[in-house]
């Protein structure tokens, strides 16, 4: 079973501080773990993340299974000598993925068929051809297949994805050959609270290494997501790791964290980068804007990032204007500070006793300067 | 006037070393300019461009004109502090942009008339227009704008615009308004050796700085090249910095080291960068070849740079296959390596007395490795 120590716990709140060791180094949790789905965090150097905090990373099989295929990482030893990144990795299966990307899917009990996006052939991911690619990637931590859905898909999709779920978590488990590797089960069930309680005490009679919260940020609210965000890691046994899969904004890291979730991925720090957006202390900025062509002050005042002690808003502005690739880079750089930054501060709230304070007064500002006057929980959707 | 001092001369060539001192710091000679044409290099940062050794980089007037403009400059205290760019800076003066790039462009003895791509309004970059944004954007070493055509012109063509070239040239000395910013003049003139002459003579009766030699690499062969360098370079004076401008290639660079050029600027390690291709002690390496997918030894074996210590053809052809930006970065970083490596190393042989044996081994290994077994000299022409 995969180490973990809960080492401390807020005292307002379910926070909790703890340990996960792996066999390419431990992670303090909460955790946020940048996302290198095609084995590079868009555009960063290994080194420059895991200098900015980072301690583990996600890779995705569906795409590392059609390229660069699983024999490039057994033939080097795993991803982490593939791409030169020195700390533990997490593989999501590729559920996700098939549910969103696949062409000419087929979707049955066995797995899923589809073409490959690289050179036109059919393949097969079933939850056993999924561990077997996890285990050449090199994983750490690897996550059941499962089947994802619409969160606003009907009553009975629903059941009947979770349910596959169920079935594909177990046949998962089943097909570990390597019991030092990790395999967390994710509890689906969309936005239906008696769903997702189903989902979860069927998941955790069984012996995996940790429990993911999945099928969020797919359509849902705001509001919806933290409800069931909540919900959900009440019910998973505190004894192991909880990582809401592909959450999300500040916002709902803070929440999350409250609830007692211990682990976290997303690609918005990359992805708002490349879209000119930066994240400050009190909430996004987009660096394009023509009202920034003068401003030689940083995007953050208070952020202590390479980018924000050497470049104002006016040179970062410049760079987009004129699209160059030092822009989505240095934004990347930032956005990325500020995501494991946060993770930093909030761990050392948890230590202190103090996160639910500290974590309302942050989501309070964030939402004052995203939203004006609104209130916390009314706040209009922040969805991509 | 500049300060410039020759430290050492080859035993067996007419290559030198030199120091050269400006307001922002000092160059040792021979030394290679990046391109940072909109005040960046493309997708490098400015700590690793001068991490990896570069003095002294290049700027774009005719760029930095139109965007951000010469007041953005002003207000900051000129582009080092804009980009974050420590050391000394040379700006093109956008004589050869509006050769080539510029839109609805009129061309009179006053100077250019054209329109910009980004606003479309009409500019006129003159000699004193062009010395009064060069000024601004706070250069250490200006150029006085000069009539660039084609090489193959008829010799009517360039003789009339090597002549406005030279009157350009006297309007820019007059124009300068801080005598402390260096200024050099362009030999212009063609593939035509007698006009060469007469513009050298000309131009080195006037108290510039330095001394460029321009029009090449656009149209000429790489022979050609070598012939009106070593001859510009010959008619140059010994006591002031030669410029070589826009060329070139690695063996470019080491024949016009034997010839005594001082300096350089060239697009190539990050224009290559960007289409797969990267530098090596023999030659160049397309990344994207399919021969590379399983070819776990890095880009260049002898190379120290922190690519070729971290990663291997394999997963940077990987990244090129998925259009992944880490891929030109990476190459990018490399290749400015590879210029800047060389560059150090010839200042090396050239203090010890052994650079003509230097250079022409390299330019053998070179020239076996790109094209096989032809001789020196008569090798086809590795134009862009």
């Amino acid at each position: 079973m995969l180490p973990f120590v809960v080492t401390a716990t807020d005292t307002a709140s379910r926070a909790r501080l703890g340990v996960l060791t792996t066999a390419h180094g431990t992670v303090q949790t909460p955790a946020f773990m940048p996302v290198g789905t095609r084995a590079t965090v868009t555009g960063l150097d290994p080194l420059e993340v895991a200098g900015m905090g980072a301690q583990m990373i996600l890779a995705n099989t569906y795409h590392l299974l059609l390229r660069p295929g699983p024999e490039a990482f057994r033939r080097v030893g795993g991803i982490q000598a593939f791409m030169g990144w020195p700390g533990p990795v997490l593989t999501d299966s590729g559920g996700y993925q098939i549910f969103s990307l696949a062409n000419r899917r087929t979707l049955t009990e066995e797995g899923a068929r589809f073409r490959s996006y690289v050179d036109q052939r059919m393949h097969m991911l079933s939850p056993e051809r999924s561990i077997e690619v996890q285990t050449a990637i090199g994983s750490d931590v690897m996550m059941v297949l499962d089947e994802c859905i619409d969160s606003t898909a009907d009553a009975a999709q629903v059941r009947a994805a979770m349910e596959r779920t169920h079935r594909w978590a177990l046949r998962s488990l089943a097909a570990r050959t390597e019991p030092d590797r990790a395999l967390f089960a994710i509890v689906q069930g969309g936005v239906n609270p008696a769903l997702r309680r189903e989902s979860a005490d069927f998941l955790t009679q069984h012996a995996f290494d940790g429990f993911a919260i999945g099928g969020l940020a797919v359509g849902d609210t705001r509001s919806e997501r933290e409800e069931i965000t909540a919900l959900s890691a009440e019910l998973l046994p505190a004894g192991r790791p909880r990582y809401l899969m592909g959450v999300g904004t500040p916002p709902d890291l803070l929440q999350a964290m409250l609830a007692g979730v211990d682990m976290f991925d997303c690609v918005l720090p990359t992805h708002l980068a490349w879209q000119g957006t930066a994240f400050t202390g009190t909430g996004r900025v987009k660096v394009t804007r023509s009202s920034y062509a003068e401003a030689d002050e940083p995007l953050d005042a208070e952020c202590q990032c390479l980018v924000c002690r050497r470049f104002t808003r006016a040179y970062l502005r410049h760079l987009f204007q004129c699209s160059e690739p030092l822009g989505p880079r240095l934004l990347s750089m930032h956005n990325m500070h500020h995501y494991l930054a946060l993770m930093a501060e909030a761990r050392r709230q948890i230590a202190a006793g103090t996160y639910a304070a500290y974590a309302r007064a942050k989501l309070e500002a964030i939402d004052r300067h995203e939203h004006g006057a609104r209130r916390i929980g009314v706040a209009a959707d922040d969805a991509l």
